[in-house]
């Protein structure tokens, strides 16, 4: 239909940004926000965007931008260019290029659009410091004051890590947005999950982004001799883990909305020995849900449901939460100029919520947002082998650029 | 009747003995084999041995023995002055103290016995190098070319350890004995469980000690985003060993001997992240029995059970057997002596299984062997507030007076 993105260029940028922070090894690539591999990585973007005759920026949180036209509040688009270690070409890496490259086709056309033009790469989306950093401070979600004691699981501080990359994050906060300034905002991104994939449908047209709950449940039983102590007398606090974790899964798997999840990623005993019965044992469990009120419900519930099985297993419980995202909506204009764009295109569409955080749902708290969905091979993410055809790529790339041109006027 | 231990001797021993390797914070006694503490508490119980007119020895694995009486078989009974770290005072020490009272009672009181007495401590009952070292190198099952190899969980070599107490590792082995120098082996241990207390019986008579098998199992699934995957598609490598460890558990308790137990002190996760499935949980688990044909079909039937649950799961499972004890079984010749013993003392008995390990165990292979329990306060050992009533004390260390007596003839 008309005016179209160039799939060589957009692979070419994609492969080209995929060598900074490649492993030597072949596994995959490392590029965590504010490293060399990642700086290096910005300066190249910020090349081609001034390249495809963008105007550049950089806020004090690190968020980079290109954009294109004059004033009035802008439509944007964008995603983040850091990844996981060991890490795939995609993830972030495919809504920025393909932001990069839809603006570039519109400026190579000539084409003038009503309302302004920005691609946005979000700094430390995969959360190395804090998660979806940039586009928190942008949507002024993050307190100035909580900025300074961010820190990576290995301790190392964002202030250090900020300070080696040439910012300073005493300034962060000042990355705050002014809402009047955005009119939309839409994000393309791999799936990372198998549904597109399964179903051959090339587009995904996110409802929403699931909230997340994190809490660390402690059982507490008693440390016994586990030769000599009778087993009808024992408090293991891991056989109460077992059962609750057992009994957890299953509660959320039939009392949900059919796409709650839950996972149990880490567990710890102490003392941790072969032959005392675990007094201790620490889970740590994670759940998802697209509707506010089901997560709210299914959480508590499973907080009931721990207490009862620490209950009938002689031990105690004690549940701490460490994080709580809401489910964020997506907003109906945005789908629907998702769906138009794929009609024109003569591509089928399915609604479906994102599994995953993305930096979307942050940008959902300050104007209309939305996302668009291509399959990912195999459902695969965060891995070296992370990929989605070449074709879906494009498909996905060119219903960006009539959602763009559609909401921009 | 008649001839009675000291009471006061007996217990200004414990109390002495206590005092090596006590931690400073009040947390109980950490006298590990080898240590300048347990040194000193060696040095310490060579002079009381003598003091009480016995003959003194050490051999090349460490082990201490005082003798009374000539020529001929002898008589033996003892146990061990090491402590697991944070112990407490009775576990190993009663035994020790109480064959170093009662041999001195029967000095004191000028009786000669037709056979020798022998008092020993063994090295490193609780295995900080290797598990009941000091009685399985007298008894000949430890291999001399195994014995340069062994060290702690913390890395530290038992050649170390043993150098810096003045022993020489590569003659450890020099210290297996020669059977026909053996008549009977009696021990007296706290019970470490809560079967005597409860039933208020003053003499367990033990039947036999437990065989331990120690299994590594590790689950093995697929690491994949524990918020994209759907949950049917998941294979958990947690939730498949929680299954399994309740299922081990319910078939240990319902098709054991009804005293079989098992324990699953530790596990762990990978990669251990909240976000992604634990695509490997490696599971430690422990199952004793005194029966060995029995504890032989309970270790076949859980891997069986292992095998069912991770094919359901749609896992692998894999299986190391890290350690294989077989049960010991005590002779009827010094289970009837004990009886006897506590008979002539109107003490009540009960027969019973030992659920720990002992170096009775060992001794059991080359000579008559039995072992005598008496009541532990809420059942406890291997803590700081370990302890029996000075009475129950002093009942035990009768029975094992008469014991001797009446095996030495």
């Amino acid at each position: 239909m008309g005016i179209a993105i160039s799939l060589p260029r957009l692979k070419s940028h994609i492969e080209a940004l995929s060598r900074f922070g490649r492993n030597p090894d072949g596994q995959g690539i490392t590029r965590s926000c504010w490293s060399p591999a990642h700086e290096a990585a910005r300066a190249w973007l910020l090349g081609k965007m001034t390249e495809a005759g963008l105007g550049t920026r950089v806020d004090p949180a690190g968020n980079t931008f290109g954009r294109l036209g004059g004033e009035g509040p802008t439509v944007m688009t964008g995603s983040h260019i850091d990844t996981v270690p060991q890490g795939g070409p995609l993830d972030g890496a495919l809504g920025v290029l393909a932001g990069l490259e839809c603006l570039q086709t519109v400026k190579a056309a000539g084409l003038r659009t009503r309302l302004p033009l920005t691609v946005a790469a979000w700094s430390d989306e995969e959360g190395r410091y804090g998660s979806l950093f940039g586009s928190r401070v942008f949507a002024g979600k993050l307190a100035r004051e909580a900025i300074p004691g961010l820190q990576a699981a290995d301790g190392e501080r964002l202030v250090d890590a900020m300070a080696r990359a040439g910012f300073n994050a005493a300034d962060a906060w000042k990355a705050r947005c002014d809402p009047a300034t955005l009119t939309a905002y839409v994000e393309l991104h791999i799936e990372q999950g198998p549904h597109l994939e399964a179903a051959r449908i090339p587009i995904g047209v996110v409802e929403g982004i699931v909230g997340i709950r994190r809490d660390r449940l402690t059982f507490i039983g008693e440390p016994d001799h586990a030769g000599t102590t009778p087993m009808a007398r024992r408090k293991d606090a891991f056989l109460g883990a077992a059962d609750y974790a057992l009994r957890s899964r299953e509660h959320i798997v039939r009392k949900g909305s059919g796409r709650s999840v839950t996972n149990f990623g880490r567990i710890e005993l102490f003392p941790g020995v072969s032959n005392i019965v675990p007094a201790r044992a620490v889970l740590l469990q994670e759940m998802r849900e697209l509707d506010a009120k089901i997560l709210a419900r299914l959480h508590r519930e499973c907080l009931a449901l721990a207490r009862g099985v620490a209950r009938r297993r002689g031990l105690r419980v004690e549940v701490t939460t460490l994080s709580a995202t809401e489910p964020a909506a997506c907003a109906p204009h945005v789908l629907a100029a998702v769906e138009r764009a794929s009609r024109k295109l003569r591509l089928k569409t399915r609604r479906m919520p994102s599994g995953a955080g993305h930096d979307a749902q942050n940008l959902a708290s300050i104007t209309q947002a939305g996302m668009v969905f291509i399959p990912s091979k195999g459902g695969r993410s965060h891995r070296p082998d992370e990929m989605s055809d070449w074709k879906a790529i494009e498909r996905g790339a060119n219903v960006l650029l009539h959602t763009l041109l559609d909401l921009a006027g």
